[in-house]
């Protein structure tokens, strides 16, 4: 196991630009840390496609950030979490942090004990991980997993707070609510953008969980346990995004997530 | 220009199963051709993706189509028509044939020399596709251009007559209908499922457009011209059909689009 030394990058995958979600808690709890994102926009999304053809594609990218030198990768994407983690840190030689289990983690504690809701892409859903993660940290939660394909689409039409947008997120709530869910789990990078609707429509009593916040952490623990924290650094750490389709979309898009953190995209084509 | 025989298929591909429209079409105007289709599932959709990359992905489809013996090809999404339709006529050694200007030209028929409304994804709007072959045909025709990237993800949400539905495309139509359209181009090959909510919200005056029976037609004109036309058969031609990402999820959907006539899916990988 070659794992890189400690000024090497952190490695971030995602199918598209969510996964600047984790890349923002990333950068606010590891500030030192160089990061490579890619966004696999060419094929965006994976949430809709195949266990073989997500797996496909995360291997493509996961060796591709080993190639260009990366201490760790961290899957920054529901669906290929699901799907590929289990996969990856078996075939790669660097330590591999997904979504779901941070995500799982912060729900149970959250909870208190009354059931948890995680709403996700259809491929996420369908996997049954966030079930898993869930029941391996105590087999008692009830969980109630619904697959909500229609909310990507609309935050990437820009309408996070429209009469439609939240005509379909309460009709996707709905039964999560009736059966009294004490902890919602965003279990797709794209849904903390309509966190102000989603949590209005919840209500109170339920505990919204964003996992970016939750994957840093781990990440964290996970640098520190091997020893690979980077040294801190006097002057800001430059860090790479690349994207598979059009880097001017991804940049303009991207700037609305990470403001100037981002100034420049590169394109590399994948399979 | 090595054109194949006349009893060769014909090669239809698209970004998804949308285009299975355009194969039923052609199955009732040319029941005696075989068609091999191609359903790029693994990288759905293209109408959010850049020019290049919709042209990378044609490109490889094409000329696998081409390897496959295929006596012409169709390109039975709207999207890959808008960017990819003149680089592939030049470079296949088959005849090709899009979806946009056989649209283009019933829309301007049917308006009367009232405005045509265009709706199509984020990617065949942006090209000005359809306000250049609808204005190759009459440069005085109004052309009003939307992109609706909602309705797709709505149709394949299978919510074809739901409120939320009903108020997307609502809000969608509103600027076209306010300026007098006489016709409407359903520019995706998934709006078809809509027309009857579409054709409601439209109101009598405005005739929709589907380019699916219009793309048969020209088809059907372009094998004549070469001398390519199957002879009559017996027996129905087998056709085949192709996805990228996993078969019984195509073959689940392309049921609904064409019932008995599909029963096999084959997995090809591209790219």
């Amino acid at each position: 196991m070659a794992v890189s030394g400690t000024d090497a990058p952190i490695g971030v995958f995602d199918s598209g630009i969510g996964g600047l979600t984790v890349v923002r808690s990333l950068m606010a709890r590891l500030p030192h840390e160089r990061i490579v994102y890619v966004g696999d926009t060419a094929r965006v999304p994976y949430g809709p496609k195949s266990p073989d053809t997500v797996r496909r594609y995360a291997d493509e990218i996961g060796r591709w950030l080993v190639d260009e030198g990366v201490k760790s990768v961290v899957v920054a994407c529901n669906t290929a979490t699901a799907y590929a983690l289990g996969r990856l840190q078996d075939t790669l030689p660097v330590p591999v942090v997904g979504v779901v289990e941070p995500g799982a983690r912060a729900a149970v504690r959250a909870a208190h004990g009354t059931p948890v809701g995680v709403i996700g892409t259809v491929g996420t859903i369908a996997s049954g991980a966030y079930e898993r993660a869930i029941h391996a940290i105590d087999p008692d939660v009830v969980v109630l997993a619904r697959a909500c394909p229609l909310l990507v689409p609309l935050v990437e039409e820009g309408w996070l707070d429209r009469p439609v947008t939240r005509m379909v997120a309460q009709e996707y709530l709905a039964p999560l609510l009736a059966d009294g869910i004490g902890a919602l789990v965003l279990g797709c990078t794209h849904y903390p953008l309509l966190t102000p609707l989603l949590a209005e429509l919840a209500g109170p009593s339920v505990r919204l969980i964003d996992s970016a916040d939750e994957t840093a952490l781990v990440t964290a623990d996970t640098l520190d346990r091997l020893g690979l924290r980077a040294a801190e650094r006097a002057t800001p750490p430059r860090h790479r995004f690349v994207a598979s389709d059009a880097p001017d979309r991804f940049l303009a898009l991207g700037q609305q997530f990470l403001a100037g953190a981002i100034d420049h995209v590169e394109h590399v084509t994948f399979g």
